[in-house]
């Protein structure tokens, strides 16, 4: 589980870099699938980590709204802060029971650890595979998302 | 990583029902970004996960074409086909160590098995994920991509 926790980070901090490519109102602007823009899908995608991961400590959600993150430096500032949070957590959160019972707010069924950190490693997979055809789309290369030949910065160097 | 194998399955198989929603020249027409067209995206994962899964197994590649497999019912028994013998040896692969190194014809690099596994399960959800939008781009629902609230198929029934 934790190399792919390492694999979505360090590609995710690739497609932040790779946003510096757009302007601003393309990072915005409408587009079709997925959850509708660039700068969105990655603040969507870091807003469900963060929220699963508290579900799993038993910790109310947080509600964020993208209109107060609506910049790259705001999204990436936020996915750097969740981030150093999970970071500190994350191997007692690994170590504990997968079949640990999880309920959280805004779902109304009970899913063990181990499907919540499944989900969420599928989740950022999917939508930065989205990213990567609205990238074409753009005439634009997307970032790489080969898991193979990739140096894995260890959690605890975020 | 047996869950992400049967979630891939699982998934792998919808969008083969849902291809019956598209004509044989939808399926296989230009689009932008990734492998370029539904079908060869489905024929791409399938080609991909069985030639890592040979290679981890020190077996030989083999080569397909995919103007041999150009219809959805093709590739279906392709995937059938290569998905029956990866049962067979899956729980085995599984078990060796996670960092036995694998050589394969096609990459001058050495992988550890570990790598080669979280590769195959994220080169498939990658794609699915470029898959969901060239459907909304058709004006077609894509095939839902959540892990959690599924019912996995155990790796045997297939």
């Amino acid at each position: 589980m934790i190399n792919f926790f390492k694999y979505n980070w360090q590609v995710r901090d690739e497609w932040f870099d790779w946003c510096n490519l757009l302007t601003p109102k393309e990072l915005i602007k409408d587009r079709i699938g997925g959850v509708g823009n660039i700068l969105y899908t990655l603040f969507h995608i870091i807003d469900v980590e963060y929220s699963w991961i508290r579900g799993i400590q038993g910790k109310e959600d947080i509600i964020f709204q993208f209109a107060d993150y609506n910049t790259p430096e705001k999204v990436k500032s936020l996915s750097d802060t969740f981030r150093n949070e999970i970071v500190v957590s994350l191997k007692t959160i690994l170590e504990e029971s997968k079949d640990k019972l999880v309920n959280v707010s805004w779902d109304e069924n009970e899913y063990t650890k181990d499907e919540i950190l499944h989900h969420i490693i599928a989740h950022e997979i999917h939508h930065i595979g989205q990213l990567s055809v609205w990238a074409r789309e753009l005439d634009l290369s997307p970032v790489p998302a080969n898991f193979i030949g990739r140096k894995l910065k260890s959690v605890q160097s975020y």
